[in-house]
């Protein structure tokens, strides 16, 4: 395994920040040990818990209006597994890549995925693209793709995420992520009940091409593309879908794909209720489906999510098995700065969750006791849980502190030496 | 039967209308027959119409900071019964009443029942109240009522509910509409799963005690009392409730009762698709649960909804028998007066979404032809349907100028001298 | 002159519709002589409306994550021309286009001008482009603008937006639009205070280089493509900004750029109380800036705002001279049948605002008679008016029915064949 | 000075926590050691803070449709002093308690100024009611008061206001909070522009009567009482009138007063930057004017805002002055536990914000380097703060953990002995 960033360097920060770490470390441990908790137990937890990133993540985002790229931006998937090793041996958090298709296409899966393990990598959910028309692809996607009134276009979408999977298999995934475009823009365009049999039709045939182990994500957005309606618009359309399609198809919960105000850790909650948690894109948002980097705008609701997890963990109704993966348009930042960045705000929140009172949480509840209800949950969020995170990531041999470490390898600029340029445009390619 | 406004005053108002009316109408149907429709057979449907008001939507509303209440206004439920019977008299739209428990207790309803009939009224949808406290009762719903943590709450929450089925059968109505104010103002306050398990188990003992012709009817909302979370907070949880109900659960719209920006003419469309759409409280909203006046906001959005409701009725997958209820906070306005024109204008909304030439509609969405998929909504909604309505509502012995002959009715005023004034206060009651 | 549809098919088409316009229009005619309106005069009135389409909106729209182009799609500003020759031609509502540079840059604009002129048409405000980096840029405007923290990238802004207003007076332009998509995706990524200053700064030196008689109409947004934070993001900000620069200074309302749920005929009355109205960006949305048809999610609120620019145009305070245009992004539909449908929405509501009773909605504001006075606006919004538009436009040598004679006219099966083919891509270049 | 809970138990209880403070204290000053900070500077810093209560903030609240009192809730006045000296003796952050008229009227203000400082309390900002009727009240607030049509309700609230001031002179206020209900509940009701004349009109005269020491703070909110529109709906609004108004004329801002997904910082930097800052309403929110507890849902929210009030402060453009005050709506907890618990994340957030390195913020900043520019915040916010807070509030003699202690008190069933209960209702009052 030959990873990018020199070891020596990590090495070198991490010796330099040692007493520090001691330091912070020991008196939170005093601190977790007068509540009763062992510091090493919370440690170990972390250490165990990790997140995907996607493949697609490691090139700057744009918008309809511009995208405007960075020297060295990775332009294959060879050059974003690249990226995403360094990610991961920085952080230690984030050991599998998420592939979108057709985008990483590639003629040898099999040397993919050798050169993924290489860099210390696997794969995670594979991810379908049927919300644009690629050169020379028979049917548009113009009216849809798994709901769209043309056979021809549907059949192509179901054949699409089929390959998919065959695709996944090869490389070692074991979900399918379906998110689709597919609405309207006007009142009338579409019956509402007739798009969506179509679309359970079609993804019916695409959850009959499932193996046994695999599951699919079906992924609600409220808007965009469409803008006056989506065909799987919401929780409550994701949820009926996947009871409709049987066992494996579960719910996929993007944080930024939900009307304003909406309780998401309430929605995470009813999903695992009843039996239908699937995963998450983590990311963030103050407008719409924004894809800001995860805990950057209100890193309150993403520790509330995570209680949720810790709660449903401990709670396992119909199993619990969630997928993680950062989802995220990075438009004015390096993707790699950006998903070490939200990778630390993930971790902080799953240790925050881990360090709530459960027992004193549950007898508020049952006693009525609001305030002392949410102070358990206020007590964890306060700590500062740096030194845990950095503590585990060092001693996996990932840096103490990421951005710092990153920077001074100067990865990105040696990058823009090698890589070709990217162009002007808009959008997400 | 002895109705409130003079008989002879609304024939003199409709004879000095007639010739207008003749005029208009005859424009109309002009029109309408170049597009192949028949102006009778659209009044013959709209005559058929109805939409029931609320006992409570008959005195003035408010809000927490203050209510300001007017001159005449009822406060007993025989005072409010006269009050519905006014506006059924003019509008020939609204011959049904949803009574409210406690607020419209009786000893005799066999009485009431009568005394409804004699003012040309029949009894709707029956309202359980667990939101507030009644003086002497046993527990408080200060923490929840059907997912209450107290046993007593929940057992006290439950029976109140079957004495409304009881009242309900004695009225004749055949509908239990249960809106629970249960949720939480704070993360923590309450576990999200165990609160719906609870809720879960109390409303099938309610299902438990319906009869075999009734149906339970889950209102859900988003927000409002409880500020972080609610138990049933949107038409997701709403289903899935419903579906762990039972079939005669089913789920009721409030249009108020979304998050910003929702599309709720396709939740209405989804709640059909899944069998189990159930009924409506009609007003419009611009920020929260405003309790507007139906129409007076956004008449589009209502006019979509009724569109909806047109092409379920086409398409009675699992049956479709909606109820519908107008529910107003009338806190600026006569309560008699906004029901007048909240009934004109669901009717206008019905009468149009008749209108849509559904032939054109499915052909055009079948060829992705956007434009005139929206075109034949559009043509619809623009089409001033006042004469079709006025026309209908005085061949029903209603009055062609609803506001105008009310006016000049003065019941108000009447009231005003013969009812005991209402104090100054907030809230609801 | 030589237009793009042929008279004798308008004419034809004209001719088979005249019974049935003079049916509908002496219908309408005797109901509003019966309120006292004359219907000749609000056709004239009508007949004086105009609203200018955007060069770019001739072209099909996209998302980030995707464009669908149609054949014959327009790919430089004399096709563009051409199509909005076909739009007033039609609809005779529309003699003006609003150019976008760079887009529109041509060597020879008197030339253009009179092009323009040939096809019918004249020329709005211009628009200026510093949103994207354009091929061979000195400064990427990738931190901003005109608020960006490096001095060469500020000087490249207003020099273009200098060179804008140059062009402009070449083509007949008398106001300069300037909408900046400055701003940030982070939380500290820009300080709020100094990104203003170094705006204001910088937009006061555009401001100096206005002819007297133009205007600079500045365009706030709340969000995207920044999605944090934007340097004019509402009303406050723009008027704000609007008073700092001088009275030639106006703000510019995009109907899709605010809040949720915000009141906008509000903010309407509140920039013309204050002297600052400039004018008006026409399109719809539901959840964003979803740049959707005119009308198409929510005519009434497009109703509400003609109704405050009627009120302003009866109590002119500081002048009324709002500059009018449809900004939509068609993704989905022909732009040409979508500026054509939008710009009859539009005028329908101007219509409808002009038959408003002012003096009876006056008297009941005075009296608080709150149903009354809101009774004079829904009186006037339900009425039909499209005999009233027809009529004007049959009059001024336009079509009765305005998609028909389009569709029949199969203009952009010629243009498929004419011109050449746009590329897939992303974004709304 | 006879404070209300003894000052043995809180001795007590700070001498149990003492070791662990000084150890958590010890290892916090060495961590900013490291980066350069004097933790004790920081913390005379956060000694230095403080943030007023409303005297009705002592009461629980409710809601249109329930109000669920506490036994022993204050009643009058002087419970109200009682209990917010409860809340100052173990905070230590909230020594000046804001009071409300009509509701705090007694006869002799110079006995009851007496009677707050024996309590360890000042005044605050001053505030009147003018959105509900009082019994025996000449004019009606139902359709306005300083915008009414109604020039008798105008004067009446002008007068009420001037009253307010005379009061607030004799308590040692130079604050007049100046908040209104007035607005409209459908489309045509008022005329906006002149409502808001009326407004200014009204609010000049109140101006007018302002002492030269004293200021004028205009508190916008964008809907309820009011659910159509609003007069001050808006920072715009607000500051526009602010600027007609007077130097003396500040905006008041409320943390949950505005539409869905508004950027709050910005509006507070945007006020700061147009000399308009006045002050804070604290409280958090969800949906709406919900009233929560401070920080209970979005504490990072309030972090950015201290973190604008920081930058503010370190440049005075035209002065830095801004007034503090809680206001929440204690539904479901005991009104003194939300204030305590309320009051620590305020000051948390204050202290959060004192510690972010503005040199590297700036240097970021300046270099358009935005990851660092985030880090910069997203450092301090991670910071646990706790222990400066608590070492602060020790050494000023209040509790280590302000919660334990009010517990262990037994506070309010001493009260709910000693005070007469609170009816049941709905509402604010």
């Amino acid at each position: 395994m030959t990873l990018p960033i020199s070891a020596d360097l990590i090495a070198e920060h991490n010796a330099a920040q040692a007493a520090a770490l001691e330091d912070d470390y020991g008196a939170l441990g005093r601190k977790l040990a007068r509540a009763g908790i062992d510091i090493n137990a919370v440690k170990d937890r972390v250490a165990a818990f990790s997140v995907a990133v996607p493949s697609w993540g490691a090139g700057r985002g744009g918008t309809r209006f511009a995208k405007f790229p960075i020297p060295g931006e990775p332009t294959n998937i060879h050059e974003k597994l690249e990226d995403c090793a360094v990610i991961n041996q920085l952080s230690r958090v984030t050991p599998r890549v998420s592939p979108h298709f057709p985008w990483d296409k590639v003629s040898d899966y099999a040397a993919l995925r050798e050169e993924a393990a290489g860099l210390g990598l696997g794969f995670d959910a594979v991810n379908s693209n049927t919300f644009q028309d690629q050169p020379g692809q028979a049917h548009t996607y113009a009216n849809g793709s798994l709901s769209a009134q043309d056979p021809g276009a549907r059949r192509q979408a179901v054949e699409h995420n089929i390959e998919c999977i065959e695709i996944g298999r090869k490389l070692g995934s074991t979900d399918l992520t379906v998110w689709v475009g597919d609405g309207t823009n006007f009142p009338g365009q579409q019956d509402f009940a007739r798009s969506l049999d179509r679309y359970l039709e079609a993804a019916s045939e695409i959850y009959a091409a499932l193996p046994d182990d695999w599951r699919m994500l079906l992924e609600h957005k409220m808007f965009e593309p469409a803008f006056y309606s989506t065909v799987i618009s919401d929780w409550g359309s994701s949820i009926l879908a996947a009871q409709e399609l049987g066992p494996k198809a579960k719910c996929l919960v993007d944080l930024g794909h939900h009307a304003p105000n909406v309780n998401i850790e309430q929605i995470v909650a009813r999903l695992h209720r009843f039996g239908k948690l699937g995963g998450f894109h983590f990311n963030d948002s103050k407008y719409g489906d924004d894809d800001l980097d995860s805990g950057s705008i209100n890193p309150h609701q993403l520790f509330l999510v995570f209680n949720e997890l810790a709660e449903a963990e401990a709670n396992p109704r119909d199993g619990f098995r969630p997928s993680y993966m950062i989802d995220q348009s990075h438009n004015v930042t390096d993707p790699i700065e950006s998903m070490l960045s939200s990778a630390e705000a993930i971790a902080q929140c799953y240790a925050k969750a881990s360090l709530v009172d459960r027992g004193a949480l549950h007898a508020a509840q049952e006693a009525n006791d609001t305030m002392m209800a949410f102070q358990a949950l206020r007590r964890a969020y306060t700590i500062d849980v740096s030194p845990i995170l950095a503590k585990a990531r060092v001693e996996a041999g990932g840096a103490c502190d990421v951005l710092a470490v990153y920077r001074q390898s100067r990865y990105r600029d040696r990058k823009a030496q090698e890589r070709r340029a990217v162009g002007l445009g808009a959008g997400i390619v």
